[in-house]
């Protein structure tokens, strides 16, 4: 059966949050196991606390944690006993473990699942994926949205035919279209990066790429997956984000002004959930890291339990759909040659 | 008595949006006239619709229009004779005339504002600054958000002076923070450009720099400037503008979905309406192109008269704040010696 790793030790809620998350989505999904890395007894102490399978849960003790303030590249040499690098080797070697969600240091996840895992053939570099929440009730994704703040066009060419596997794979889509996030949807729109990415895309064998599409696109448009260079996807998201935050904010300090305002929201309390959960980030799981051999699911640093089992079950899904095996196909298929290596 | 040039012809809407704009903005404020340059028949017919005192409306007729299919710098030369050149102009040489407010193309305006009205003295790059609204419910000025898709480090110093200059001459913001655009908070994040125009900023005499922000920090943030080069912030004022429109649509399926829900809209009508405001970016004028000799704001393209008016009003503060004083008194101060050559 399925194995996914969980860095019990990661995130700023660990190990509670983490092992609580885990055991919830053991509780929505019954084909995969869930494999814990971190100190035995204090994930037995957690788990204590819930109903749940023994038969489909382990615990793999290691003694370190690697902090956001490790350095990333030293941390995953020096500390060889860490949840994080314990569970990436596990991902590596343990052939029924298909893939690893942290909720841990990002820089740690991706050096470490670069050094430890390795890219698949091909792949120049691997690149973050979040589900952005859209206006059509389904998600946009955004690749890259923070690996590589520095690209070159050939990156971008590879992260859309990552995102499209990652589509197909993980989100039924049958033939997603592809825009490529600049500032205009005119052809010739953007720096010499983004113009050169564009003619490479227009070239790319096995993705549907529809042009430039703007920030507004991502949440208001009508395209599956945005490619981006990895500064600015990370903009992009982080302001969708706050502009989110300051929507729930709005809507509480509104609705909390007075006693007409309390009332008005009792009537209105199920159409603003509905809002606030599309809203919630936090609910839609974490990014998956595309191009690597296995699957891993970075969650984001403050998960609780309500983010990360989400995180978990997206990491199921990716390895249900064969992510990686769809990330070998579409590559082999585009033929990128020379500038694949 | 300040007049404000109005580009009559420029826009989706226009003349009549923009003409209705303008008359609102006149009854909004008696302390300026308005200067419309335009087809005079259009413009007196758009004007007999309303109520105004013809003595603060004068009208210069021209003849042709610059449109979004037009390439800019041949557009300035060639159509010599059209609203926004004439405008330009008008701004130029007639010393009663502080300001123009133009929604016709971004392009245009900003290639006919460099060619015809000219930076000041020091300037490298002109930027465009809008004001995002935030959780605090005041504005966040964004510069540059377009105008210059690549740039240098010293330009994003001086787009953190210009925007304090125009924090201080048209917001009464004292001693506005400034924060920089980057894909983390840490000093070392992000690319070479930015790490140098972390730097420069932190050297800067004059302004209040307080280190890297997010895209979450433009709307949710405590910063009061938040500068980036102009792709990136093109994607963060979109980004966000996507998720505003998202959650208007949201909202308005959700309360109209039945009986119920509509009901329930009835009670909860202020609260969501104060939500709607905040989002819609139109009512808060256009952007600011600052560097100029002259006062210049482009307002949407797509501006009706509740988007246009508010520009108007804009370019007014900005005059009478003395925008391009107070900008050439920080650059003095800044004393950024060759670099400014």
């Amino acid at each position: 059966m399925l194995k996914i790793a969980v860095d019990a030790m990661g995130g700023d809620f660990a190990p509670a949050e983490i092992v609580k998350g885990a055991v919830e989505a053991l509780g929505a999904r019954k084909d995969f196991k869930v494999v814990f890395t971190g100190d035995r007894a204090a994930v037995e102490g957690e788990l204590a606390k819930y109903k749940y399978d023994p038969a489909r849960v382990e615990i793999v003790h290691c003694t370190e944690v690697i902090t956001g303030d490790d350095i990333p590249t030293h941390a995953i040499r020096a500390k060889k006993d860490s949840s994080l690098t314990v569970g990436l080797r596990l991902l590596k070697e343990d052939g029924d473990v298909g893939g690893l969600v942290s909720a841990g240091s990002t820089g740690a996840v991706l050096t470490g699942g670069v050094m430890l895992v390795g890219r698949i053939k091909g792949v120049m570099r691997p690149a973050l994926c979040p589900g952005i929440p859209n206006v059509r009730g389904t998600r946009t994704l955004l690749c890259d949205c923070g690996a590589n703040a520095e690209c070159k066009p050939a990156y971008l060419q590879q992260f859309a035919i990552m995102a499209t596997a990652y589509g197909r794979a993980a989100f039924g889509m049958k033939e997603p279209t592809v825009g490529l996030l600049n500032n205009g949807t005119e052809e010739h729109k953007g720096d010499p990066l983004h113009q050169e990415a564009f003619r490479l895309l227009q070239q790319t064998d096995g993705i549907r790429f529809v042009g430039n599409v703007e920030g507004r696109d991502i949440m208001f448009g009508d395209v599956d997956i945005v490619v981006s260079d990895g500064f600015s996807g990370n903009i992009a998201l982080k302001s969708a984000e706050g502009c989110g935050k300051t929507v729930s904010a709005v809507l509480k300090q509104e609705f909390k002004r007075n006693l007409g305002s309390k009332l008005a929201y009792v009537f209105a309390r199920k159409q603003i959930g509905k809002l606030r959960d599309m809203l919630d980030y936090a609910k839609l799981g974490g990014s998956v890291f595309l191009g690597m051999k296995k699957v891993i699911v970075k969650s984001h640093g403050n998960s609780k339990a309500n983010a990360f089992g989400p995180s978990v079950l997206q990491a199921v899904d990716a390895c249900k759909g064969d992510l990686v095996g769809e990330i070998e196909r579409l590559l082999r298929a585009a033929d990128l040659g020379a500038e694949n290596e």
